[in-house]
C-alpha cells in the first residue's frame, strides 16, 4: 500500500490516501503538542514509539471485540487504518483524579473514582476543547446520539481490557482519551491510544510516565513512553 | 407562622426555621449578585418582585404537576416552603443561545436550540460553578443519579409550561435555571424562578428582560423584571 495524496495533517500525525478509498495511511511525526497547541516541540523516536504503542493496544482492543480501525504496520512511523468519519468528540474515562478535573471540581490528584467518570470533549483547539454533554451533541449536530451511546459504551469496554493490562505491567491507567468515527455506518475506535492520550502511573512510586512529562517539563519523556513499552512486552529496535 | 431562628442566608435570600421542622420562611432580599458573588448591588424594590414573581410561578407548575416546595406567600418580601434537602446542582434548559453557551462553545446569541440543551453546574461559588454531567454526580456522590433523572426530567416538564405561559405575554423564554431538593424522599422544585435565573426577551425587539440587564449595566433591571410581571398579569402593589 503506497502514500497518494496528502489528506491532512493534526498536531502529531498526517494522515493519506492510498489507492483503496476506504484505507489510508497514518504517519507518526514527532511533534508534541500540549495546551491546545500552545506549546509544541520535537521529540526524537516519539513517532515510532506511539506508533508501535498504538498498534499494540489497538491490537489488544481488536481481539477483545472492540471494532477498531487498525490494519497493519508499515513502517516505523506509519501505519494503515481504515479511513472513519470521525466523530469530533474525544471520550474520557477516568479511574483516578487528575489534569483539568482536578482544577474544574477541586478534586485532589490521586484520588480514586469509583465508578470512573465519562467525559466528553468538543475538538476544537480555537475553543480551549470545551466538555460538552449528550443534549449539546444532539443540538448541534456533531454527532448521532445513538453512535456516541455507542462510543460511550466501548471507550467504558476498553477500560476493563486495559486497565487490567496496565495493572500486569505494574502501571495505574488514570485516565484516557479516544476518538471514534463511522465506517460502513458502524462505531468504530479511531485515532490511537498512546502516552500521548491517556495518563500512566507507576503503581508503587506513582511516578508519572506519560505526556504529563512534557506538560509540566519533568524530562525523560520518550524515555518513560519506552519503558512502559518494554513493562508491556512492546519491541521498539 | 412566625420566623424562628436563621437557617442560613444566600446571595439574594436568607431562609429562615418555623415552629414546623417541615417548614421554612424564605425571604428575599433586594441584594443583586452576578458573577459567583463578584459583582453585588441592592437594587430596591427586588425582593418584592421576585418574591411575588416566584409565587406566581411555582403556582402554574403546581398547577401543571410538577412537585413545588412554595406553600403561601406571607407578606412582600417573605414566602412559607416546605424545607427540602437541597441537591446541589443547577438543572439549565436552553431554549435560545445566550450567556455561557456562547462562549463555551462558540455559537451566535440568540441562535434556535431544537431540541433544548440540558446543562448541570455544580453549585459552588469558589469553582465557578462548572458544568458537570451525571457520572461526576455519581462519582463524587453529590447527589442520587435516580433523583438527577427525576430532576432533569421535570426541568424540561417546566419548559413546556413556562415556554407558553411567556409566550402568551409576548416573551422568549431564553433559558432559566432550577434547583431541587427531597421532601419524604421526592425530587420537589425548590429555589425561585424569578427573572434573576432565567433569560426573558421581547418576542418583537428581543430587548432583555432579565438579570442580564445587571450583568451588562443596562439599567432598569427592576422595571423590566416588573414589566415581564405585569404582562403576566402579577400585581407588584
Ligand atoms: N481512521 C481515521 N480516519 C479518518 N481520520 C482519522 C482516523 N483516525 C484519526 N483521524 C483523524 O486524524 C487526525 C489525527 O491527527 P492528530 O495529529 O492527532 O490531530 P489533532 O491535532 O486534530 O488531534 C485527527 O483529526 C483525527 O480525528
Ligand atoms: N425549599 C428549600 N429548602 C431548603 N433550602 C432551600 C430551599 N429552597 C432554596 N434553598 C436554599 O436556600 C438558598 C437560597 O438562597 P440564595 O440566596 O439563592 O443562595 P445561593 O447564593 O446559594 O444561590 C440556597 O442555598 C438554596 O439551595
Ligand atoms: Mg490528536
Ligand atoms: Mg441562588
Amino acid at each position: 500500500m503506497e502514500k497518494r495524496e496528502a489528506l491532512y495533517a493534526g498536531k502529531a500525525k498526517s494522515v493519506y490516501t492510498t489507492d483503496d478509498p476506504d484505507r489510508m495511511i497514518m504517519v507518526f511525526r514527532d511533534d508534541t503538542s500540549a495546551f491546545d497547541g500552545k506549546k509544541v516541540e520535537q521529540l526524537d523516536r516519539k513517532g515510532m514509539v506511539n506508533n508501535k504503542f498504538n498498534a499494540f493496544i489497538m491490537q489488544k482492543l481488536e481481539a477483545s471485540g472492540i471494532p477498531t480501525h487498525f490494519e497493519a504496520l508499515l513502517s516505523d512511523t506509519e501505519s494503515l487504518v481504515k479511513r472513519l468519519s470521525m466523530m469530533p468528540i474525544e471520550c474520557v474515562v477516568r479511574n483516578y483524579a487528575a489534569g483539568s478535573l482536578c482544577r474544574r471540581l477541586g478534586i485532589e490528584e490521586g484520588m480514586t473514582l469509583n465508578p470512573p467518570t465519562f467525559e466528553m470533549f468538543l475538538k476544537n483547539d480555537a475553543l480551549g476543547d470545551p466538555m460538552v454533554n449528550e443534549s449539546h451533541i444532539a443540538t448541534f449536530g456533531w454527532a448521532d446520539p445513538a453512535h456516541i451511546a455507542i462510543a460511550k459504551e466501548l471507550t467504558f469496554k476498553a477500560n476493563d481490557v486495559l486497565k487490567q493490562l496496565f495493572d500486569e505491567a505494574g502501571l495505574l491507567l488514570v485516565d484516557y482519551k479516544l476518538e471514534f468515527g463511522l465506517f460502513n455506518g458502524q462505531v468504530v475506535l479511531g485515532d490511537e491510544f498512546s502516552p500521548d492520550g491517556c495518563r500512566l502511573w507507576d503503581k508503587e512510586t506513582r511516578t508519572k510516565m506519560d505526556k504529563d512529562r512534557f506538560r509540566q517539563g519533568l524530562g525523560g519523556v520518550i524515555e518513560a513512553y519506552e519503558e512502559v513499552g518494554r513493562r508491556l512486552g512492546i519491541t521498539f529496535d
